[in-house]
């Protein structure tokens, strides 16, 4: 297929670039690089089945153009910043919910009938350790990137049903992996690099959420996208296990090969406002369609340090 | 109190600006009198706690001037015509969600802590019979409206959490009265008038929803306003019944005195794309707050088309 990817120069954008071109598609990233980069993709630039497309999805005739002639879209484009949304807090509803429409009425144009959107855990609000399959409700969302979230459900759904486009979402959990340009495991490298004796951890270590790997997660998101049929297929993604920042802090520091690190806690339940702590999600739904995560969160979480570690080191 | 009521100048709005005002609130009415009308508050005019200003939703300066110093907003001011989503895709988007947001926005700058927020069945998508309460799942809207309705309660609670904002959210059956625009009342009434043999109803006649009367339903906001305490309030607001089209078609031709109207159906099990043939919400959680609706859907309808069809009269 020809697969046009927003965002395809972000984290997880550009890993699921090069697992569609691996598996032989035509791929198009469309990417104003903002919090995207060509270091990303610029491994692809040589394959003729890849074209890199820069440009804003806030752009409507820009964004209709790229659009235009492909099979389906994969909306891989977002606020890569949650807390950002406590400051900025029309962020996410013009990075999610401003770009998606915009992605969706060029499709509806043009007549493309397939879509990816990766939604979050964050929909579910903050339920504490209540697991959360994908018929959950009432949906309350604590943070405006959770919010924005689910108004893009929202959206997909009614596009869908109204203008005959199939819809795939993945409600995702952390992703973590090369590439990353934010999160906790990113975050403790580079203050561990500043301060080798010293950690800061935001709330009190106790936050507890499952860990994928991006190679796992775009796994699992062409699974969903090749086995699924309905309309609007909303699955949840996550790995079979949950970690805590404490622990988290602790592969770290093994993965630096730090000793003598002293942890300190800003304290609190949560690492900002808006941060849901505690994040269970119910996975049988793409476990039944065939999925298994292959790393615990541990692994996960192991693998994305060393991976970030030697990228922050090439820098 | 002293509060805002953005629509005001709308349907359901005057209604609620009525009720605020004889229960000896302040209250401004900020509508860019696009669909809403001076006549429905003129009224009101000479009354020392009433103040109409002339304003934009969508032009935040004057959103954020309007809403400071208010107790609470009531955000009435909404697309009236569903049905207008199938052909210009951003309405809903653009006089739901932006607007909301500006409200939002707003409040959290200027400290306002409360908001109303008009939702709908709409957010509970096409779930045929099946009854619908406020914790029902998955939420998957069939029309733009009813998209923006779900995407609206989103935004509202990531700010309530994030911003100390409480809200109270009813998710409206149809609400039908004087000083409506639009709705299948009106119509009905119209078309009789242009031609009392004959009358086409959109569908096959068997869509059956609840009907609630506009006194009605402000009884009803009102109520979970004074009475429930959460921080996100949600309330499904729709009467004891049901009624199909092809009863409200005899309603009316009866409150017109007609006979012998020969009615033809368009076909179909819905009146348009994005419309939901048949709506069943589940009203305990309401009822068990102390609200009865005074009017069975017959009852509403029929009163409706009488004062209806008095403005059409007066016109």
């Amino acid at each position: 297929m020809k697969a046009l990817i927003a965002g395809g120069a972000g984290f997880l954008g550009s890993h699921l670039t090069d697992k569609l071109l691996a598996a032989g598609n035509s791929v198009i990233v469309y990417d104003n690089l903002s919090s995207g980069s060509k270091g990303r993709i610029c491994h692809n630039l040589k394959n003729p089945l890849f074209k890199f497309v820069q440009g804003d999805l806030l752009n409507f005739e820009d964004t209709a153009k790229a659009v235009r002639g492909c099979d389906m879209v994969f909306h891989m484009a977002s606020n890569p910043d949650i807390s950002r949304g406590i400051t900025e807090t029309d962020l996410d509803l013009r990075l999610g919910v401003l770009t998606l429409y915009n992605i969706l009425e060029s499709m509806r144009l043009a007549d493309v009938g397939r879509i990816f959107f990766p939604s979050g855990s964050g929909v579910y609000g903050d339920v504490g350790l209540t697991s959360t399959d994908e018929r959950f409700g009432p949906l309350l969302p604590v943070s405006l990137y959770g919010a924005s979230k689910l108004a893009c459900e929202a959206l997909i759904s009614a596009f869908c049903h109204m203008f005959d486009i199939q819809a795939w979402i993945g409600r995702l959990a952390n992703i973590v992996g090369a590439r990353q340009t934010h999160g906790v495991v990113l975050d403790f490298l580079k203050k561990l690099k500043r301060n080798a004796s010293e950690l800061k951890i935001l709330g009190d270590g106790t936050q507890s959420k499952s860990y994928v790997h991006a190679t796992d997660c775009v796994d699992a998101i062409m699974l969903i996208v090749n086995r699924s049929v309905g309309r609007v297929n909303t699955f949840n993604i996550a790995g079979p296990d949950c970690l805590d920042v404490t622990s988290i802090a602790k592969i770290v520091t093994g993965v630096m090969g730090l000793d003598n690190v002293r942890v300190r806690y800003s304290g609190g339940d949560r690492g900002w406002k808006g941060d849901v702590p505690r994040v269970r999600m119910d996975t049988s739904k793409i476990v039944t369609l065939g999925w298994k995560c292959s790393m615990t969160s541990s692994e996960a979480v192991e693998r994305a340090a060393r991976e970030l570690l030697r990228e922050l080191e090439s820098l």
